[in-house]
C-alpha cells in the first residue's frame, strides 16, 4: 500500500523547527509505515538562512521569503514556530487565508488571542492544532479530545512549566535560595535570560487555559485564572514542608465542583510526598486527570526541549493528515466560544488547606494569640511546628497547617495576624493541595 | 452543528458491558458535544436477559438473540465483550462478515488468534479496535498509534496486570506470603477464582504482544515472549530487595537494541525504588515508553474494572466513528503481518543484573565458594548481604547482586552453585531491571 504524500511548510527554523526537520528526516519512513502518510517538508522560512542548524535541508527548501511558502498551493499544512503574539498572529491569519491548516506550539498566542484565530480558521474551513503548546511531547491534547472523550472530567492537576519545576526541585534538593538556583538554571539553559513569564506563572496559566478548556468544555480566558508565581518562594518553607511530608510544586489546577462551578488557578502548592505528582522532578511535566469513568489517569514526560516539542508538532501534522484534527476542531469548545460551564468560582471562595509561617517575638502566649485569631475566623489548626531556639532579633518561626478553610477567612485572619504587635513581617501563606486519591 | 448519530451493538452485558451502557447514558451528551458524534446503543445481546444490571436499557434493546444485532444493517459498530477465545472468535468473524467494525477488549483472542481475525477484517474492509484490551482506561494504544507516531520507539516497560500488582504491593506492604495475599485478593474481588492466567504472566504477555507490536512495528506471537509468573515469589526476597532499595514488580519488557534485535519478556523484576514504576501500586497499571524524539513518556491509570475499561471501549467507538481507526487499521504491523523487526533475542542472550539468594550451611568459606563459581562464569558481584544469625538446620541466606551478566552464564553458574555440597535447595534468582533514566 502506498503512503499518501502530504507537503508541509514551516516558519521559524529555530530549536523546535530544527527538531521537526530532524524528525521528518530520521523517522519519516517509520511514520509512513505507521500512518500511511509520507510527510514532505517542502519549504522552511526563516529570516536567518545562513546559521548552520542540527539538520541540513535539501537545496531550495530554506528561504527567507515566507511568501514562497504561502503561495505554494501544494503545501497543505503550515507550522508556526516563530513565537510571540504579534508577528505570529498575523502569520497564522495569513496561513489560514492561504488555505493551510496550521500547527503551532504557541500557547501565549492561543490563550490570549485564540478567539480571533479560531474564527478565522472556521471561516477558512481550516483547523489549528496545538498539541505542542502544552507539555511538550506528552500527547495530552489528544488524550483530552479523543482518548478520554468518554468521560466527564472533574479535575485536572498539572506541572506545566519545566523551568519552575527545575528551580523548585533544585531548591528542595540543595537547600539553595531561589535567586541562586535561578542563576544556575539560566547558566545550564533550563531558564530563559528573561524568565519572567515562567516564574510568575503566566506560562503555566496559558497552558491551563487551553487544557482546562478542552477538559471542561468551555472557552477559558486568562482573566478566569488566579495566578501566583514562584518568585517569592523561600527555602525555609520548602524545608518546613518537607519535614511535614509535603513537596512544593507550581501546580495548575482545574476543578469542577458538584454544582458545576469551575475553579482555575496556578500557585505554589504543597502536595503530599505520597502523591505521584510529588515525584515529578526537574524539567519534567505531568498531568493528572480525573474522569467519571476512567478514574485517575496520569501522563508524564518532557515538557519542553527541541525533540520532545517537535514530537508533538509532528503528531499534530499526522492528525491533520488523517483528518481527525479537522473534524474535531470545529467542535472544540474554545472554538465554538461556548461558555456553558463558565461559572467561575472566585478565588475568595476557594476552600483549601493552608500552610502558614509566622515570625514572632519569642515570648509567652504567642501560640495562644495565633490560635485566637484563627479561631475567630473559623479556621481550625491541623498541625503546628516550632523548633527550639530563636533567630535574629530573638524571633521564632511558628509553622501552622490548617484544615480546609475558605480563602476569604484566611485572608482576614492573615491581615489580623500581621497586625499583632508580636508578629514580625508578613506571614508566609502557601496552599496545601489535596489531590484526590483514586483508591482500590 | 448537529451531531451525527452512530448506532452500536454490544454482545456481552456483563461488568464491562454494563459500564459501556452506563457511559453512553450518562456521558452521551458530553461525547456528542466533544466529538460531534451521538452514540446510540441500539442492541445489546446476552444469554442472560433477566438479571438486573447497574444500568437499565430502553425496551427492545436487550435481547438473547445475537442475530438481531447482526442483521440490523443500521448498526455500524459491534462490541465483543464475551471473553474467551472460541465463541468470541466466531462472533468477531460473524460481526465482520455482517459488515460491522469491531471493538473488543479481548487481549487473549487478539494475541493468540489475531492473524486470522485481521485477515477477515481486511477482507471485509472493516477494522478491529482494541484500546480496552490493554491497560484499561489508559489511552496507550492510541498514544502508540498517533500521539507518539513521530518516534522510533526503543523500549517500553509496563505493569499490565492489576491482580499481580495488587498481590505484590500487598505482600510488600504487609509482609504476608503469596498464598495468603492471593486469598485476600480473591475475597475482595481483585483476583479471579481461577487466577492462573494472571499470576503465571500470560495475561501480561498478551498485552505485551499487542503493545510491543505497535511500538516496534512488527507482528509478535506469544512464542516470541519469555514468560515467568509471580507464583513462586517469596516474601523473604521482597524484603531483601527492599533493604537494598528495590521494589518487586511483574514487568512487561520490550527492548530494541542498537542492532535492531528485540527482547520481549515478562518476569518478576526488581526495579529501583527511585524509578516511577516502583510507585505504581495496587490494581493500577503504567506504561513507560522511550522514543527517539520524545524521550521518556509515562502513562498511569486503572488497568481494569467496569468503568475504566468501558472508558476505553467508548474511546474506540469514537475513533471508529471519526474514521481514524479504520485508516490506521490497515497499516498496523500486526495486521499487515510484517515481521521486519522480528529479530528476536533469545532469553539466553539477555544481559541483565541479577539478585540471588542462596541458602547454605553456616560455615567458613561459604562466600569464597560462591565467589569462585560466579567468577568462573565471568559474573561480577555488585553487592552482597548476609544477616547475622542462622535459620533452621543452621542454614543462612546469602544475598548477592551482580553486575550485568549474560543469562546463559547465570544459568550455568546457578547450576553449579546448586551442586555445591554446602548449598541447601535451589537458589532464588530474580532479574534486576534497570529502566533507563531520561535525565536533565
Amino acid at each position: 500500500m502506498d503512503a499518501k504524500t502530504v507537503k508541509i511548510g514551516l516558519v521559524g527554523f529555530g530549536t523546535v523547527g530544527s527538531g521537526v526537520a530532524k524528525i521528518l528526516q530520521e523517522n519519516g519512513q517509520e511514520i509512513a509505515e505507521r500512518t500511511g502518510i509520507r510527510l514532505e517538508l517542502a519549504c522552511v522560512a526563516d529570516k536567518d538562512i545562513t546559521t548552520p542548524r542540527v539538520v541540513s535541508l535539501p537545496a531550495g527548501v530554506l528561504t527567507d521569503d515566507v511568501s514562497q511558502l504561502l503561495n505554494d498551493k501544494s503545501i497543505d499544512i503550515a507550522i508556526e514556530l516563530v513565537g510571540g503574539t504579534t508577528f505570529a498572529k498575523d502569520l497564522v491569519l495569513t496561513m489560514l487565508a492561504a488555505g493551510k491548516h496550521v500547527v503551532t506550539a504557541n500557547k501565549a498566542l492561543l490563550s490570549e488571542q485564540g478567539a480571533e484565530l479560531y474564527r478565522a480558521a472556521l471561516k477558512a474551513r481550516r483547523c489549528i492544532a496545538f498539541e505542542a503548546s502544552c507539555c511538550g511531547g506528552i500527547p495530552i491534547v489528544s488524550a483530552l479530545r479523543t482518548g478520554l472523550a468518554a468521560n466527564q472530567i472533574s479535575a485536572l492537576y498539572g506541572i506545566f512549566n519545566g523551568t519552575c519545576n527545575y528551580i523548585l526541585t533544585n531548591m528542595t534538593r540543595s537547600g539553595t535560595a531561589f535567586a541562586d538556583v535561578l542563576k544556575a538554571a539560566q547558566d545550564k539553559g533550563f531558564a530563559e535570560a528573561d524568565p519572567t513569564l515562567d516564574i510568575d506563572g503566566t506560562d503555566t496559566a496559558h497552558k491551563l487555559a487551553l487544557l482546562a478548556g478542552l477538559a471542561f468544555g468551555c472557552r477559558i480566558e486568562m482573566k478566569d485564572i488566579h495566578i501566583d508565581g514562584i518568585q517569592d518562594v523561600q527555602i525555609d518553607d520548602i524545608r518546613n514542608g518537607q519535614e511535614m511530608g509535603y513537596v512544593l510544586k507550581l501546580l495548575a489546577i482545574g476543578e469542577k465542583d458538584a454544582a458545576g462551578q469551575l475553579s482555575l488557578r496556578v500557585h505554589p502548592s504543597f502536595v503530599s510526598e505520597e502523591t505521584p505528582l510529588a515525584d515529578v522532578d526537574g524539567p519534567f511535566n505531568a498531568v493528572s486527570v480525573f474522569g467519571n469513568a476512567v478514574g485517575n489517569v496520569m501522563f508524564y514526560g518532557r515538557g519542553a526541549g527541541m525533540m520532545a516539542t517537535a514530537s508533538a508538532v509532528v503528531a499534530d501534522i499526522i492528525d491533520i493528515a488523517l483528518g481527525t484534527s479537522e473534524r474535531l476542531f470545529e467542535r472544540m469548545p474554545m472554538v465554538t466560544e461556548k461558555r456553558k460551564a463558565a461559572n467561575f468560582k472566585k478565588i475568595d471562595d476557594i476552600v483549601s488547606r493552608f500552610y502558614l509561617r509566622i515570625m514572632a517575638k519569642d515570648e509567652p502566649g504567642v501560640f495562644a494569640k495565633y490560635g485566637q485569631v484563627l479561631g475567630k475566623h473559623g479556621i481550625s489548626i491541623s498541625g503546628a511546628m516550632q523548633h527550639e531556639g530563636s533567630g535574629p532579633d530573638s524571633t521564632v518561626p511558628v509553622v501552622i497547617t490548617t484544615h480546609p478553610t475558605r480563602q476569604k477567612n484566611m485572608a482576614a485572619a492573615l491581615n489580623e495576624l500581621q497586625r499583632l504587635d508580636i508578629v514580625r513581617g508578613k506571614p508566609v501563606c502557601i496552599r496545601i493541595v489535596e489531590i484526590p486519591e483514586d483508591k482500590e
